[in-house]
């Protein structure tokens, strides 16, 4: 509908600068760098000759931010370190993908430093708080991302999940996190947090705006040695009979009592679609998850900017300086012997997986202030990465979707997860129990979510062009 | 045909014997222990019981032989080292399934220690010889089970295989190697050695024969984290106009010449049998290959025996010793950047891979002499892996076959490797290969190829029970 519009003779550069003037008047902590003026009218510009050319350009003019460790060509990489910050020659793939697609890139956005951390508040650039309560964590790392699709400034913004990243900021935002499945969408031009782990996410306000950018950036790329792109992936595809993993008593009360309350109406609403619940033990999703911040998986974080951490360790984040320069007390022997223990674990859950579609879970435990956090920077983080840390080691993919309200009025998100490659299934299923809840309006806006398109299974599938922007 | 022979009459225990007999009189270096009499003849009376009832046993009274790093149920497992020594509880899965089928384990076959070396010289239970001349190395690490088999003492033997173990012994004595895809065939009850690569592999003189054997152990055991069976891996499939990939010229000059002769005797055949070769750049391959024991994957020899290592050092083969202690001095930073440049030589191994069906190297570039071995153990041992080392890690199958002698009289191996659960089109390629050498003998013995079962293809697909023994 926007390329209608805009073929129609609507402004496109007018609605450029609109997005540019607002994100220029919000500023940081939200966003580290804005596209210069001219270069995103260039990018538009390109865009538009091709769109007269008569190529299809399904997101054409479409606004989007990035998280500051994937490159953009023009702006600067800080990985949320100033005294790290390089000039990218070129965009990343994804990013090249996207403007390919028409969307024009309209800044880099804040994130717990190297992406480290699941909450926000890591970061020389500031500290961007929830969107919907400034006394609380925006989460991490793509905090950045999240608060600004939340915010309404852009309608969909790039975020990485190596280990929750994508999903605990959407969760505490109101708003959509798919963590895709390993090597659905190249990492070239992303700064490694665990190399082996790391993926791009996609945070927007429904399922059918991150799928449509799914699709755009799910491309091969045959010079990301971990790309493994998958045409079926991306295609929606409905479920009707299906059985659902959820965790036990002892597990939900873990949770904030709003997140169990959450949780429970998630369980009824997934019932109420024809999903039957199944009691999983999550010890042994619980013990590897535990393995990738408490093991020598941080040893790629250290990998990833050895020569800095070594010339300049005084210029990282205290909290991440300490977690990243543990990865060298690691042997080679400890790295092996923990991948034994992961594959332990990973036979006990396939066996649990076996016997279901997916597994639900909470987004985060519990949402804490930001002052709660930086008394206590290093447990309370661990605590949010309790239903998301897993998730890579396992290869397997994620959506997180808002489902409603939980203690002080703040957002809670429920997290559906699935094996690799069924990212169009978790999406479509997702996209329904988002919908079951009257009341869901977009970000901290207050379009309702019934107002947008929903995702569509295959066979009947339609591709959406307009992407939904918090009103 | 010999099940329907022992259900005609014939005495199985009597067979039995006769191999216990010459396995007793053989002994040493090929043998480290042999069953003892009376469990020998519970086992088989124990499957006759189950015969009789009219259970459906392929392998009855078949007996074979065990590399001594994986347990049989009675017998100690020593992994070649006699300070290591245990006695296992129970037998290995693979052994099991096939005390299951009905064949009956005879003894214990020697090994390089602790499955470290692609030679057989390094083992405190003497040295076993090439089948064929004793001057020259048997190859290894499966070393007594290659000649065991060879030289007729029993129709197959179960090896294992993480850089070449089964593949290097069988070109050396004339049979087939079949490395089958990673987790085909469990490795619970197997020492390990690299334990995210370890295969069981198996040789026995006809490819049918090890296809048969491969059958009765691929069964997916829920018990070992790394199993992965497949239940199409090891039906036989035809290929009938294909593409293979040849190394280069420059590569290939790096071989004996009687090997070099061998390989180019092997294209043609492949050529006849509808096939057509694409060079390809052998580079990449031979980085990967590089990396399993100029790396960090060494550590992981290391985890297998840390404790033993750290107690009784001076009981480990000093070779040996130097290699897995080597493995201490990397760190998790290693380990992870190592497995980055594995990715990266797999990307373009799999660009290489894309164009051809399977992949035809010699099994190994030369056959040293003992004394030469000797005198340089490591520098050799690390070229006779020019071709083996980088399949496990890239995750393929692979079979070696014989393909007629070299210099000296000796015995060439070539080796197909294709992608994973690519064992039974390996198998029926491998086995037309080896039948179009019309001078085909079995291992050092007379009978020809050309009286046993060829590998059928499915669809016209038979089970074979008659397993070939050297006559």
């Amino acid at each position: 509908e926007q390329v209608a519009a805009y073929r129609a003779g609507r402004d496109a550069f007018r609605d450029l600068d609109a997005t540019l003037d607002a994100i220029e008047t919000d500023g940081r902590p939200v966003w580290i760098s804005v596209m210069p003026r001219d270069q995103a009218h260039a990018l538009l510009a390109a865009a538009k000759a091709r769109l007269d050319a008569g190529e299809d350009l399904p997101l054409f003019g479409i606004p989007f931010g990035v998280k500051d460790n994937i490159d953009v060509a023009g702006l600067e990489t800080t990985g949320g370190c100033p005294q790290f910050a390089f000039k990218p020659q070129a965009s990343a793939f994804a990013v090249d993908r996207l403007i390919k697609a028409g969307a024009i890139p309209v800044g880099k956005t804040n994130l717990d430093q190297f992406a480290t951390g699941l909450n926000g508040t890591r970061s020389p650039y500031g500290i961007p708080s929830c969107a919907f309560d400034a006394n609380y964590i925006s989460g991490g790392s793509s905090s950045g991302s999240a608060v600004a699709v939340a915010k309404g400034l852009v309608p969909f913004a790039l975020g990485t999940d190596t280990a929750g990243s994508g999903r605990v900021p959407a969760g505490f935002n109101n708003i959509v996190g798919m963590k895709p499945s390993k090597g659905l969408i190249s990492t070239r031009g992303v700064l490694p947090a665990c190399r082996t782990l790391d993926c791009v996410s996609i945070l927007a306000c429904t399922t059918q705006d991150a799928l449509t950018v799914l699709r755009a950036v799910s491309i091969p790329d045959d010079k990301d040695a971990y790309s493994r792109a998958n045409d079926d992936a991306a295609v929606a595809k409905s479920l009707n009979a299906f059985r659902f993993g959820v965790i036990t008593p002892t597990v939900v009360a873990r949770c904030a009592p709003g997140v169990t309350k959450r949780y429970a109406a998630a369980v009824s609403s997934l019932q109420a679609l024809g999903g039957s619940p199944v009691e999983i033990d999550y010890a042994p999703f619980e013990a590897a998850a535990s393995l990738l911040y408490a093991g020598p998986w941080v040893a790629e974080r250290y990998a990833a900017i050895s020569d800095f951490a070594e010339s300049q360790p005084e210029s990282i984040h205290p909290v991440v300086r300490e977690i990243v320069t543990s990865g060298t007390q690691y042997s080679a022997v400890d790295a092996f012997t923990a991948q034994y223990s992961l594959a332990d674990h990973a036979l006990k859950i396939r066996t649990a997986l076996n016997n279901i579609d997916f597994l639900l879970v909470p987004t985060a435990p519990e949402h804490p202030t930001i002052e709660d956090m930086l008394a206590d920077p290093v447990a309370l983080n661990s605590k949010l990465g309790l239903f998301t840390n897993f998730v890579n080691l396992m290869d397997m993919a994620a959506i997180s979707v808002p489902f409603g309200w939980g203690d002080g009025g703040l957002p809670v998100g429920v997290t559906l997860i699935g094996p690799q490659f069924s990212d169009g299934m978790l999406a479509h299923i997702g996209d329904r129990l988002h919908r079951t809840d009257p009341g869901a309006r977009l970000g901290a806006g207050s379009t309702p979510l019934a107002q947008t398109n929903a995702v569509v299974a295959a066979a009947s599938e339609m591709e959406s062009v307009r992407l939904a922007v918090v009103g």
